[in-house]
């Protein structure tokens, strides 16, 4: 079972999630976790026909008439939680004046398909749509529990990312506080509003796509650009057009266009990157703030290319070596 | 020429330095820049015998009649720097409402030995004394320089913790704002100190030695730790027992105690964890809070065992899978 503990330097909660440990000296340099090896299907708990490999299933999506192993997208409880929903939620004091609660929230896996070896960028906008949509399900439900404050959803690709399974797949943690990044993101944008009376993130858009040089890509309904102080190289967010604070409430009708503008992205870096790790993440408003106007949900990609060390993890400061604008230019003269 | 770039959306200055850069292509996977080869000493631009392969030496300590090669430790500028002294710390809109400053501050290297392979575990104290000493003088000197508002020293060792360049060496920064985590610290102890009246880390190390399970070691002058509240696995802190917000102006008398404990840490995690990366960073006042009472000096060791992946990239929260009262029973048990 995992629990928080309260970080009083940084107002932090931090996840002790021990049960995804393996014992301490286990952590010692040989000993490091590594990815599957691409073929190993026959035991993998995400393929078609090893459903019994996973708990209970929470959400999936079959074509009419469809057998229990023709899921589209399936999602499961992660194995190794970081979070669980029998948690309490109750803080407490460990007698030394130390602050701790209990590991509550939730953590799912989202398959994005049965095919164990094809990365998200090579499946049809069909199928990235309905990964999206699930996404967006799963986030809405997690949202009606009450406990939960905010929901985190997000995609780690390859091994530098921080990959422990190949399967292609997202995970959704929902958290019983806002996390710092959210927090920070929510309260300057706060302050934005209440001194502007617009929402930072609709300026910001409106700004890129007067100076052009950091576009990627557009369609009716979504930009993907490259953040004029993008913190990492490569650094890529998709912005909806229109203003919606939170993810989990984003309409039907506009889970399609997103794919498609996801997928054109994904190829882009795949191609002109040569299929690096990255990670992809979507910041949403938290718990009853998701209708609020100051804030607009959107996708980060976050391609690693670097390494964060001393400086980036002493100071909390980044060090970007690619100007946006010349990684845009780049991007836009990939062909997909 | 470096600058920086103001992220509106979480406060925070980015700084590009594309003259540490490839060209954006030249990121791809294939060419990861690789730690060169050990025993590469020839072209190393910190080995004796090679000072004219650097810029202008900063500073130096030798022995008494030392030849200029016989240095014990040696400064020197950064050949690819973050920062730079001569630039403007003028602000300025980019002609679209963002908003940029001139990459003003220092980057400096310091070399902590002329043996290219002994890593800091295994230099006689003497020699970690030198280094720290070193460390403290830069600092110290970097803020009379008052454009520059914080110093960040730090040390990357082995590749997965950031290291370009094999031979054992620290860093360190002067930044024209104070960075994020250590403006979220102040912050966070300025309150505390505002409600109790007391500085927030010389109460929490009295709490520890009280608790006693999360202590590594201790000396008349310093404890090493592990946090409550760490946010990686084997997360250390190295805490004064006497109240003094910045290392900057650390007494000399105390620079020998402190290699000491260090030398300790080091080597209880280069024996119990099998020599693993780890980043290392001194967390300090910035200007004018130097000899404040809220804040208290401290060091972080940061083990590089587990991946960020895009939970803690996208929520700004951690998962820390070993509990540290566990981690430091193990440390305890480690003989050095």
């Amino acid at each position: 079972m995992s629990f928080l503990r309260f970080d009083e330097t940084t107002m932090d909660w931090v996840i002790f999630a021990p049960t995804r440990a393996r014992r301490p000296h286990d952590l010692r340099r040989q000993c490091h976790e590594s990815v599957e090896s691409l073929s190993a299907t026959e035991h993998c708990p995400f393929c078609p026909g090893n459903e019994n490999l996973t708990s209970n299933e929470i959400y999936a999506e079959r074509p009419p008439g469809g057998a229990f192993s023709d899921w589209q997208v399936r999602v499961v409880p992660n194995k190794y939680p970081a979070l669980t929903i029998e948690s309490e939620i109750r803080h407490f004091d460990d007698g030394f004046g130390f602050r701790e609660m209990g590991g509550c929230g939730a953590h799912e896996v989202v398959v994005e398909s049965g095919d164990h070896l094809r990365q998200l960028a090579k499946q049809p906008v069909e199928q990235i749509e309905r990964v999206l949509r699930t996404v967006r399900v799963r986030s809405e439900d997690l949202l009606r529990d009450k406990r939960f404050q905010a929901v985190v959803a997000f995609k780690n690709h390859g091994e530098s990312a921080g990959t422990s399974l190949w399967h292609p797949h997202w995970q959704v943690i929902a958290t019983p506080i806002v996390p710092r990044l959210l927090r920070q993101k929510h309260v300057v944008a706060t302050g934005y509003f209440d001194q502007a009376g617009e929402c930072l993130y609709c300026v910001m858009r409106e700004r890129e796509l007067n100076a052009k040089q950091r576009i990627v890509a557009t369609n009716d309904c979504f930009v993907a650009l490259l953040p004029y102080a993008g913190h990492v190289p490569f650094e890529i967010w998709v912005l909806p057009r229109h203003h919606l604070a939170s993810f989990a409430f984003e309409d039907a009708s506009r889970i399609r266009p997103l794919a498609d503008l996801l997928k054109t992205i994904l190829l882009k870096i795949d191609i002109g990157l040569n299929n690096p790790d990255f990670n992809l993440t979507i910041d949403s408003a938290s718990r009853g703030d998701e209708h609020k106007e100051y804030f607009l949900w959107h996708m980060r990609i976050l391609p690693r290319l670097t390494t964060l060390a001393g400086f980036e993890l002493g100071s909390g400061m980044s060090i970007n070596t690619v100007l946006p604008e010349e990684a845009a230019e780049f991007l836009r003269g990939i062909e997909v």
